[in-house]
C-alpha cells in the first residue's frame, strides 16, 4: 500500500508529549515509519537540540507536533476555587498552595516555534486543539511541511479541512492521552473510532488517518478496511526502550498490558484543564473525571503537578496522569524500531 | 464464511425494544440474517402471538431477547427524590406527579417468559444485562437454545463465558439503547469497539459478535478483520419500513442519517434509570446525563414517560428517548429484508 505521508508506510507513531524524544523518533522513521516529536513542552532550545539529533542520525521525514489551542483568561478567582477543591490534599502531603511552583507549561504554537518549522523544515507538522492563526498556518505550509490535525467530531473534520489542514487525523474516542477537542466541548459525546472514522472518511476530500484502539496489524488492517488512508498509534509505544515515561506509570501500563481486564481508564480534565484519557485513579475518583472548577488548560497542571511529584516521591500514582488509550494489548518492551516493523508488516500484506 | 450461528449469514438484527415487532424479525430472516424480538416489554401473551407470527410466516432461526436484570428494591424516598428532580417539568406540563400511570415497566426474565421459550423452542435466546439466575439458564439451554449475552468490558466477557453463556456479543460504547452493564457501573469507563472487540476475542475461547458502530458491508468486514465471528446491528434498522418507531423518533434519526455532523449522543440514565445512548435532547440536557438521584432501573420511565407523553402530543422530542448510536450513516428507508440482504453481501465476498 502506497503512503499519501511521506514517510515509506502510512504509519505514524503518535506524538507523546512528557513521554519521549527524538531517541523514539528516530527509531520509528528507521523502521520506515512517520516518527513523531512532541514540541508541546519543549523550550524552543531543546527543540532545536532534538531536531538536531533527529536529523543527525536519520535521512528521512518526520513529524513535529504542536498545540494550537489558546491561552485563557484567568484570574485569581478561578485559581483560588482550583485550589479549594485540592485543598484536602495540599493538607495531606503539608503543601502550601500559595507557592507553588509553575512548572513547565504546555505552550500553544508561535512565532518562535514557527521559526524552528523554518529553519529545520520537518517534512509534516502536526497541531493538536484545532490549527493557530492563519498567518502562522500559512508560513508552516509555506516551509513545505504537510499539515495535519486531530478531528473528534465530523464538524472538526469539516472545520480543518476548511481551514487548510493536509490531512485529518480522526481520534477515536478509545485513545490515550488529551482529546483533540476544539470545537466539541462534551467529553461524554465523543466518538469510538469504529463510528469516527468511516464518516469522516466519507464527509472529507482529504485523507483521513485512524487514531485510537490500534494495537496491532489486525487492527491497521481494520482501520485501512473503514477507509483510512494511515494510522497513527500511541498506546502501542508506552513500554518500547525508547519511551520515557517515568517507572510508575511503566509499571502501571505493563500491569494492564498484561490484564487488560483490569484496564479501566476514562477521560478527565483534572490533571491540565483539557479531557484526556488515562487510567482511573485517586486524584480523578475523588475530585470526579470531569469537574467544571479545574483550572483551564494548561493551568491545572500547576496544582495537580505539585501532588503528583509529593505522591510520586512517595511510590504513588494516586496524582500522576498515568495516559493510556483502552486497548494496551499491543504494548511490548521492545525497540520503537521493532514494534514499527512488526506493525508496518500490515501494509506489506496488502501489496 | 460460515456462520457459527444458526443463520445462514452471521448477522444479528439487534432486539429493539420498543422500535420493532414481528414483522422485522421476519423481514431479516427471509433474508438469512438472524432476525430478533425484543421481548422485555411484551407480556408473555402478546410474546407469544408474535412468535406464533414469526413461526407461521418463516420456517428458520431466530432470536428471543429477555433483559436479565434484577428488580431494585426502592421505597418512598428514592421515588420522591427522583419525582422532585422532575417537578419543574410536571409543573410546565401541569402533571400531577402523585398519581402517574406506572406504565410498561420492563420484566426481567422469569417463569412465565421460560414457560414461552419451552413451548415455541426459538434457536437463539440472548440476554441483556447479564444472564439469569442458573436454575433458568439450565431450563433455557436445556430447550435446545444458544445463549447470548452482551459485555461491554473484558471482565463482563469473562464472567459471561464462565457463567454459561455460548457466544458473547462485544457491545462496543458506540452501539445506541441500553448498555448491557452488568458489572460494570462506569458509563465514562465504556470501551470503543475498536478496544472491546479484539480484547475479547483474544480473552475468551467462545465466539465472539461484534456490535457498536457498524452501518454497512466495510464496517462488517472491519468487525471480521478484528475477529468478530459474527456481527451485531441495530441503529441501521431504525429507518427500515418494519420499524415501529414514532415519527418524532424517525424524524429524529433521518435527519442525522443525512447530516451525521448533527449526530450528538450520549449515554444517560434520565429516561430508565440505566445508562443507554440516545440523540441529546432537552430532558439529558437539563437534568444532566447521568444523575444518581434518577430511580433505579427500570422504574425512572414511569416518570419520565409521563413527561414524554404530554411532550410529544406537543409535537416536542424534548422528553423522547431518541436512542440512537454514534454511526446513522447506514440507516435507510428500505424493507428491513432488502438491508439485510445488502449487509449480509459483506460474506459472500469473503468466501
Amino acid at each position: 500500500m502506497k503512503s499519501f505521508l511521506p514517510s515509506r508506510f502510512p504509519l505514524i507513531q503518535a506524538p507523546l508529549a512528557g513521554a519521549q524524544d527524538a531517541a523514539m523518533t528516530i527509531a520509528v522513521c528507521r523502521a520506515g515509519g512517520l516518527g513523531s516529536l512532541a514540541a508541546a513542552m519543549l523550550s524552543t532550545d531543546v527543540l532545536a537540540e532534538q531536531i538536531e539529533t533527529i536529523q543527525a542520525a536519520v535521512d528521512a521525514p518526520f513529524n513535529l507536533n504542536f498545540f494550537a489551542h489558546t491561552l485563557p483568561d484567568v484570574g485569581a478567582a478561578e485559581d483560588q476555587a482550583w485550589r479549594e477543591l485540592l485543598q484536602p490534599f495540599f493538607d495531606e502531603f503539608g503543601i502550601d498552595a500559595g507557592s507553588l511552583p509553575a512548572g513547565v507549561l504546555r505552550r500553544p504554537f508561535d512565532e518562535s516555534q514557527l521559526a524552528v518549522v523554518e529553519k529545520y523544515r520537518p517534512a509534516v507538522v502536526s497541531f493538536h486543539f484545532g490549527l493557530p492563526e492563519k498567518s502562522l498556518l500559512d508560513a508552516v505550509k509555506a516551509s513545505g511541511a504537510m499539515v495535519l490535525s486531530s478531528a473528534t467530531t465530523l464538524a472538526e473534520g469539516l472545520w480543518l479541512q476548511e481551514n487548510g489542514a493536509d490531512a485529518v487525523i480522526a481520534q477515536g474516542s478509545e485513545a490515550g492521552g488529551h482529546r483533540g477537542m476544539f470545537l466539541a466541548h462534551q467529553p461524554a459525546a465523543q466518538l469510538g473510532t469504529f463510528a469516527l472514522l468511516p464518516q469522516l472518511v466519507k464527509a472529507l476530500n482529504i485523507p483521513v488517518i485512524a487514531a485510537g484502539g490500534i494495537a496491532d496489524t489486525a487492527g491497521i488492517q481494520a482501520a485501512l478496511q473503514l477507509g483510512a488512508a494511515a494510522v497513527q498509534l500511541g498506546t502501542a509505544y508506552l513500554l518500547c526502550d525508547e519511551s520515557t515515561i517515568g517507572a510508575l506509570h511503566r509499571a502501571a501500563i505493563e500491569k494492564v498490558a498484561r490484564h487488560p481486564e483490569q484496564c479501566d481508564t476514562a477521560l478527565t480534565n483534572v490533571f491540565s484543564g483539557k479531557p484526556a484519557r488515562g487510567l482511573i485513579n485517586r486524584l480523578m475518583r475523588e475530585v470526579g473525571l470531569i469537574h467544571p472548577q479545574v483550572m483551564p488548560f494548561p493551568f491545572a497542571a500547576t496544582a495537580s503537578g505539585a501532588l503528583r511529584r509529593a505522591a510520586e516521591a512517595q511510590g504513588s500514582t494516586d496524582f500522576t496522569p498515568l495516559w493510556c488509550g483502552q486497548n494496551p494489548s499491543g504494548c511490548k518492551a521492545v525497540s520503537a524500531y521493532d514494534l514499527t516493523r512488526e506493525l508496518t508488516a500490515a501494509f506489506s500484506r496488502q501489496d
